[in-house]
């Protein structure tokens, strides 16, 4: 699979009082994923190919389809092909299991049209707010500072797609102990996220209580959903949140952390769960 | 609207060595934004407000729908409103003009559902690549690698609302004699782009001849599209492209540019627009 995630091209180099020259340099490689759920289309992303049953199934979660491993009966790959007849292995349908109700495939991105417009501001919000199955999150476990100021170096040191590209963002999800669980990089960073949260799924550890989810730049809005739908306690950014991160993490009972660099970071919700020192 | 933009609150700041303290800071603020064609739902992004028609009408450029300011009649707020009773200012509907075709909003989404399974990866990436009215990009304007160089640090100079809040990225136009033509700051990478491609299409200028986009993070496929459906014949990016990225800016003839830092850059394609010194 690496091969499908690094692309080796030709680059002209220009730079102040260096001769022009061309060179070699690596790409990330992006491609489209088409999700299918029962053979309906759902959606498609821009992703770092691999991972991706990982990224189907933790889409899923983040839309609020399923949220335990056994409401997924199966994925697989369709058999597209491109232009000379081979697999390109863009396009993953999967099944739900009996009982667990399908996404409206037709609708379920437009289902603000049938609010009346007196209301559409409210309704609109209300449909960018997901209903979550975890509820507000109140996990006690506590972490230390320290430990919390480490993450994005650790996170870094694991990053190889990062090291040859520099194109691409990272997700690592830790336990308080300061293990880590799963890294996932992709070149969007909402996919990182979810194929995080797919693994996770996958491997029956639902809601993730007791975790810190790591990310390489900001914490919007829709990272800091994606978190809370996995039950995930702890948000930790590299970069700055937005003021709906801000409000969401700590409406649904998050830690929320940015600016975390060189083992200093703020704190815009949920402090209680950190411990100096 | 200055005030919408950035939003005070309290954070803890955890730091090695030194004391725990509650400081204040500022966040980036972070709306939905429901954008309508003739009264029906299109599509809802989230977005730093303000500069919202130049969203909207830069987004149905993107899309492919419209590509020229006579194709866009009329834009307003619909009267949404929060808890509170007061104007969201976050739902536009749009008004194409009489003999502009509107974009499928029930189903566009989901073109790609009623392609059979054996080509459907194909249909996919084929649904993902948009129609450009401009076609290929034969765009003859030359540009000193000096110039290119600086515009980094140019957009940099101007983003009031990342220098508050570390949480914006940027999107600035440049002509080929150094001329900032329009800069725009928003939470999405994408909206920046939009905001610029939405004002230059609401001042009669596109196609965008002769002009040079350079954004603040990395350059991916939909970025080069974006630049693409609105005519900019070069993208410039701070960060690195991806791959496919690089294979649309060389198929529309367009000049991309990455890892422009400190006066130096990469080419991905079309160097021959770019004269050394």
């Amino acid at each position: 699979m690496a091969g499908r995630l690094v692309r080796r091209t030709r680059v002209t180099r220009f730079a102040p009082d260096e001769r022009t020259v061309q060179r070699e340099d690596a790409l990330a490689v992006e491609e489209p994923l088409e999700v299918r759920v029962g053979g309906s289309s759902f959606s498609v992303t821009m992703r770092s190919p691999g991972d991706d049953f990982d990224l189907v199934a933790g889409f899923l979660v983040s839309e609020g389809v399923i949220w335990s491993a056994d409401q997924l009966s199966s994925m697989r790959f369709c058999a597209g092909t491109d232009e000379q007849g081979l697999q390109t292995f863009n396009v993953i349908d999967a099944e739900l299991s009996p009982g667990t109700p399908p996404p409206d495939t037709g609708l379920e991105r437009h289902v603000y049209t049938s609010s009346s417009c007196g209301i559409c501001g409210t309704a609109s919000i209300d449909a960018v707010h997901k209903a979550t199955h975890f509820g507000q999150l109140d996990d006690e476990t506590t972490w230390s500072a320290e430990l919390l100021g480490s993450l994005p170096d650790r996170l870094r040191d694991h990053q190889k797609v990062f090291d040859r590209t520099g194109g691409v963002h990272a997700a690592g999800l830790f336990t308080a102990a300061g293990e880590l669980l799963c890294l996932r990089e992709d070149v969007g960073r909402h996919n990182a996220v979810d194929k995080v949260v797919g693994w996770a799924l996958r491997e029956g550890r639902l809601p993730l209580r007791g975790t810190c989810l790591q990310v390489s730049g900001r914490a919007s809005f829709e990272l800091v959903q994606k978190a809370h739908m996995a039950g995930i306690p702890v948000l930790a950014a590299v970069s700055a949140p937005s003021s709906l991160a801000v409000e969401h993490a700590a409406s649904a009972g998050m830690t929320l952390l940015g600016f975390s660099r060189g083992g200093a970071f703020n704190v815009y919700a949920g402090a209680d769960r950190i411990t100096a020192g």
